[in-house]
């Protein structure tokens, strides 16, 4: 893999920006030479304060991406926001000033479907300037999709996949309890849902990038949410959620082929989950399933996820990338042994 | 992926190879245009007849690899043998002839331990001839090394990792049962394995792999095998082990550091397995563990396996590639659509 310093700036310091800047400091390449976000709250500041570090790293967060960027970079980490549309410059941004760019956008993991022409122009732009452009996470960008893919390798024929994962958000942070509709009555649960406020983003990509790599014609991808109501009361360190309220999402995506679905998402994200956990169930010849017990954990993964793919990133062809073309595995941040001589024979 | 009829030659004949051009003829983009095999019994017969697909395809089997190389192809399916010394002649003979190889040799799986010279020698003649060579199967290439390292992206430290693998030879071809050493006294099985006889290939190959993949460094990689004895007397189809007799093999490789094992692959092959399946488990921050039920068949997934394999291995970067490298899924031998676009922004 990567055997020199990687230059890196951090583009966001929300809960997973912040959690990615910890953890990229675990790893003696990586460098951090760059952080932007544009809270009054956090610009001005040093990176390692705003970013829970516990001492100062010597970089002052900046709101001004245009300059930090100018300051040159391998890779720029991006985690502002789940919608393409309203990060869509900030990525351009990001590849026209030749950078490398891995992001946590839930929308930007598989954008081909929902932003055909945006897409095409992220694409377009990010070749140009001799760089790549992943979106990633675990949840779209691993467990329901990559891990998916993955798994289909030992299948002669697939038929249909399906994927389910259980998410005890009970010791998830409180921003997560809350988004996900915990301590709602059902009717409210429903308003949020319907003003667009609750939503898991992600699952839509997930089935088309399935879908994409198990040679599966879509003629629609569905959706729907609804509240898991809770059978007991709940208690969580941050909330209370009655009986009869509701705990969390029922989150389900099929993709269908003349009305048929051929790939199916389950999302349950709820506080009190009693049995959490991933699975992939594959059927084809042979059927084929896999289990994750307990799951995996959605922010720590995501973090893991974003800063594992860096050096991958930086060998990956030109252009906007997908976890399904990229070879994921964990990054120690120490190189593994180089083995490609090209030379004559 | 890939738009075009991929023109593939089946080198080698055996139970392997003929399950591969099986389901090679289940890929319409799949045509193979040449098959190899020494095998006087084979040579000179219709690949169909050979391979058991009931009907004639039009294509002979030759002996003479030369030959058939230079009517040119675009891929190599590769299943003649399990030590790379024997076969890399072979190997070097298919990328001189400008073909690209998957090749179900387990040493060829990550040779950089075990062949530095040989591996580097392959490496710069695939890379000369501007094609990628790839050893792959289910264990080595996947299972116990692919499906780890896959994991492996959503941990922020991994500490060590561990594979266990337990198979049911009972439904398995009787060579296989035999190779394992099924209905041998114990005496008899230790005289086998000293003589070679009795050996999964491939063991140290994905400990290797993993650990390089994990940043690990080993001093030394370790491996036994010893019977499973039979606790109650089994009969398979097509033979009967008698309670104290060998049921199969049971093979466990450590990758070490300094005395600790950073990587421990565990294989229980044998006629009677009652629990089946395939666990990985990282110790690390999070930990986290997976379990495929039943596990992955040996014979069907290595065929997958490859054949899966062959629209990757066409897009891959020249020289010897390794299952870390390769995005790997199921290939449904219809294209996804091609979202790449290079052009200027």
């Amino acid at each position: 893999m990567v055997n020199r310093q990687i230059n890196v700036i951090q583009y966001g310091l929300g809960p997973i920006g912040a959690s990615i800047v910890r953890l990229m400091l675990q790893k003696p390449e990586l460098r951090i030479v760059g952080a932007i976000d544009v809270d009054p709250a956090k610009a001005g500041k040093d990176l390692g304060l705003v970013a829970g570090v516990g001492r100062e790293l010597g970089v002052i967060v900046s709101s001004d991406a245009e300059k930090v960027l100018r300051g040159g970079a391998d890779v720029v980490v991006h985690t502002t926001g789940s919608w393409l549309e309203s990060v869509a410059d900030q990525l351009l941004a990001c590849v026209t000033a030749r950078t490398h760019v891995v992001s946590t956008c839930e929308e930007l993991s598989y954008p081909f479907r929902k932003h055909p022409q945006l897409s095409q122009s992220l694409d377009r732009c990010a070749a140009a300037n001799g760089v790549a452009m992943l979106g990633t996470g675990v949840n779209p960008g691993f467990v329901m999709d990559k891990l998916v893919l993955t798994l289909s390798a030992v299948c002669r024929r697939v038929d249909s996949a399906n994927a389910t994962r259980i998410v005890d958000a009970s010791k998830r942070r409180l921003p997560l309890q809350k988004k996900i509709g915990a301590g709602m009555t059902v009717e409210e649960f429903e308003r949020q849902v319907a003003a667009g406020v609750i939503k898991h983003h992600g699952l839509p990509e997930s089935v088309a990038m399935v879908a994409d790599g198990l040679g599966f014609t879509l003629d629609e991808i569905t959706e729907t949410i609804q509240p898991m109501v809770a059978s007991r009361d709940v208690k969580t360190e941050f909330l209370e959620v009655a009986a009869g309220q509701a705990a969390g999402v029922h989150q389900v995506a099929h993709g269908l082929h003349q009305g048929r679905p051929l790939v199916s998402l389950e999302l349950r994200m709820y506080v009190g989950a009693t049995n959490p956990g991933d699975t992939v169930e594959l059927v084809g010849d042979p059927d084929i399933s896999m289990t994750v017990p307990g799951g995996t954990h959605g922010d720590i993964a995501t973090a893991a996820v974003a800063v594992n793919c860096i050096p991958a990133i930086l060998e990956a062809k030109p252009g906007l990338r997908t976890s399904r073309d990229i070879p994921m595995h964990y990054y120690a941040g120490a190189s593994a042994p180089e083995v490609v001589h090209p030379a004559s024979c």
